[in-house]
């Protein structure tokens, strides 16, 4: 373990991060807020990260796997500290520990709130809000993209497109990341476009443009995405750009060359699928149902909507599903554990897994029939490898096993069942909203300091796949250094 | 495909089920009860059964993969036919689909009822109820130990010990068959002798034997277990053979070889060290719970016997546990989603999953240090292959579609979440109570007629590890016959 290779990732990450409050600081300007102290804080980041940069200006930071794995991971404690500030300087929420758990989840694109009262915010804190959710998207995709395949994550190494990327990490990563960066702010430009057509003011369009592509969660208003139910073209549009940032970067990456083959590869077929027949039986079930007065199409929007963000684990709501979880209920916990597809900015098990255990259970069928036979698991025309399915198994392992802990210690915190399954899911799926007392009108504010503390580890680990995270708990880890 | 083999296997498992009604025609005829009825029933299907075999004496039934999978298929609806007379004899239920669904759920060992005055039918009723149990229970561990082996199913091949069978099914199913016999029998026995010397009555105790060994959950008292919460010895002798019936059979069939080396195999420890920690953490949530006022000792009572009869997939209860859903409805689910070992008659995910998802684990963590280096899986000194991986991804995707397909149905029936959930685990899973409306002192018969063959076809998937029955569905299997 070398301590400056640590320091200058962790200083590149953060001075790109600061660079990130030039956001809030203009939003200040604009609406004539007290912008000073938060300027002062971007120009300190700056100017500290900025020195450790230029001392460290000939060290070749290289990082080892090992070195990466704790990069990725102490990153959350630096971000979560100095992105916290704002709220702190300029007193919005009731405690650090609600400043720090608000920080968390927008980093980590979660976007469950602490907050009551959103509108009476300062422009600069909400433009923060949305921020730390478009800087941590863009993060996601690239450790998604260039850092998952090369610690052996099975679900990147599928999906891994040869050519784009090389096996060593350093030469390509600056490369692929500015490529990713204009996919991504491309399609932030052509969402804020679109919701200010469809009649959003500038300052919101923006904002919502940020967490959509981000597929962060949080909004500028109280009640979230019903503050524009009426209004289908915004509903429409953002179910459009919620589910286009769903979809794997790579496939994405590939529209630079006008290629759009990327989009008809196994994962956003299945990913597409999903979503419609999900959001059609969910929107027949709302239309069916008495105890819910929805004419048809009405039905179909909000489910459409609903499905939509809570697959992609985006978590805007366009209205309060809670009351129906009799009918409504196992369509958002069902999307709440498919997610999105890897590479993107979604979180959840991914539908990529989803892809491999239908392959399995094809493979096994025709084996069944015909005992003798030998079947190859593929996908794309790329071969399933043992070392992928291992990985796959691990990956069900942790991602239960995290589950079940954070549920027992919910429920012996005395939530009910639904609101501890539902709260633990959103946390590790980076959801946002759950069902019960974490619906989607409802917020995180009632939870004691130290389980803030505890849900805001249960995002990183989920936002880290599982394995990062846990790979730096085990002895091996830190033998040898 | 052809029908005279099909004929003949299917007279086979029915003369022994005809066989088995001798206990209920006993009880009737001890306790002066109208037995005539019920003696000629099992004469007809002796009869009708043997006359067949006779007639097919010179045929060799040798059957190939398709035609036992259309065998063990099949048979659920004749043994749910003929079981169900003596219901419809005896008019204890209000329909013939409740009579079905009471048929299968004693068939297939899961013990759900329609029954709410379980105390006021004929003993001989009672005593069927039982046998149904005990019945299907060998059942279902021949069916794993000697048919599941050879049509590839992940689980069965891993623990499939060499040497006590072989390749071919035919020669040794009966030497299997006949040895597990012996040992399901003595535990029997032994439960039973150990009831009534805990202070049940003689009959109770054997029905309860009966049901215990099968892990079934059908009792001869209108509360489970809760009419004998005053005797611990009753409890504790219940938990224990809860317990080593949901060990895999080939652990107790070495047993007649004085070899308890079975015992101390990689998924029995898990399966133990599960059982035991998921019992504390219960006891100390139910004795932390202010609004369940109950001493430390009875709280770990409750929860030892609550959590052995789930994760064995038995149902007995001893307590009603449904108002404690808050504190305790976690550990119910995941008792109910673990459940017991491959090669007993527990139903659920099973143990040896579990085994294997846990070493797919440690190996992807492994591998995340030391990314080149060669790692196999292995358990028991057996070599985890790329089959067994893609049978358990396989395994994973059938028992979540089919879960999720009920679970959606369920819903739209008008369930509330937690009882659609919990019902669909306790069908897949064969376990017989659930939480909400089918809690442990409540019963199946509010749902609809059709509902109820719909809850039976599920028993019967979940019954047969899901593969056996889904096979049937492909167009491959009918293909060239
Ligand atoms: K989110
Ligand atoms: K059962």
């Amino acid at each position: 373990m070398r301590p400056r290779n640590l320091l200058k990732s962790l200083s590149v990450i953060t001075f790109v991060m600061g660079c990130s409050m030039i956001f809030p600081v203009i939003a200040g300007v604009v609406y004539g807020e007290q912008f000073i102290p938060f300027a002062l804080l971007m120009l300190t980041v700056l100017g500290g990260c900025g020195s450790i940069l230029w001392w460290l200006r000939h060290h070749d930071a290289n990082l080892n796997l090992r070195e990466g794995a704790l990069v990725v991971t102490s990153v959350w404690l630096v971000l979560g500290l100095i992105g916290s500030l704002p709220f702190v300087i300029y007193d919005s929420t009731a405690s650090f520990s609600d400043a720090f758990f608000e920080t968390i989840s927008g980093f980590t694109t979660t976007g469950a709130s602490i907050m009551s009262d959103i509108e009476a915010l300062p422009k600069m804190i909400l433009m923060w809000r949305s921020t730390m959710h478009w800087f941590g998207g863009m993060g996601i995709i690239v450790f998604s993209i260039a850092v998952l395949p090369m610690v052996g994550n099975g679900a990147m190494q599928l999906i891994r497109a040869e050519g784009i990327m090389d096996e060593k990490l350093t030469p390509h990563i600056r490369d692929t990341a500015m490529m990713l960066w204009k996919v991504y702010l491309a399609f932030t430009i052509a969402n804020a476009i679109l919701l200010y057509w469809g009649g959003m003011l500038p300052f919101d369009a923006i904002n919502h443009a940020f967490s959509t592509i981000a597929t962060g969660g949080f909004s500028t208003k109280n009640d979230s995405f019903g503050h524009y139910a009426g209004s289908d073209a915004i509903l429409w549009i953002t179910v459009f750009f919620m589910i286009l940032s769903g979809i794997n970067y790579l496939a994405h990456f590939k529209l630079l060359k006008k290629d759009f083959s990327g989009y008809r590869t196994d994962e956003p077929r299945l990913y597409l699928l999903l979503f419609v027949t999900i959001s059609l039986l969910a929107g027949l079930m709302i239309f069916r149902d008495t105890s819910i007065d929805l004419p048809f199409y009405d039905s179909m929007k909000y489910a459409f909507f609903t499905i939509a963000s809570i697959m992609t684990t985006t978590g805007f709501a366009a209205i309060d599903y809670v009351d129906w979880t009799n009918a409504f209920g196992i369509f958002i916990v069902m999307a709440m554990v498919i997610g999105g597809c890897a590479g993107s900015t979604a979180g959840g098990i991914k539908v990529i897994r989803y892809v491999v255990l239908f392959k399995a259970l094809g493979v096994e069928i025709k084996r069944m029939v015909h005992p003798r036979g030998v079947y190859i698991m593929m996908m794309d025309r790329r071969k399933i490898t043992p070392g992928i399915l291992t990985a796959m198994l691990g990956f069900f392992a942790l991602f239960f096993c995290t589950n079940a802990v954070l549920i027992i210690y919910l429920s012996m915190r005395g939530l009910d069942l639904t609101t501890a399954l539902t709260t633990s899911l959103a946390m590790v799926g980076n959801v946002g909203p759950g069902l019960g007392l974490v619906g989607p009108m409802e917020n995180y504010s009632f939870f004691a300091w130290y389980d803030k503390y505890i849900l805001s580890v249960a995002m990183v680990i989920g936002r880290l796949e599982c394995y990062t995270f846990f790979v730096i708990l085990t002895r091996e880890f830190w033998k040898r250094f």
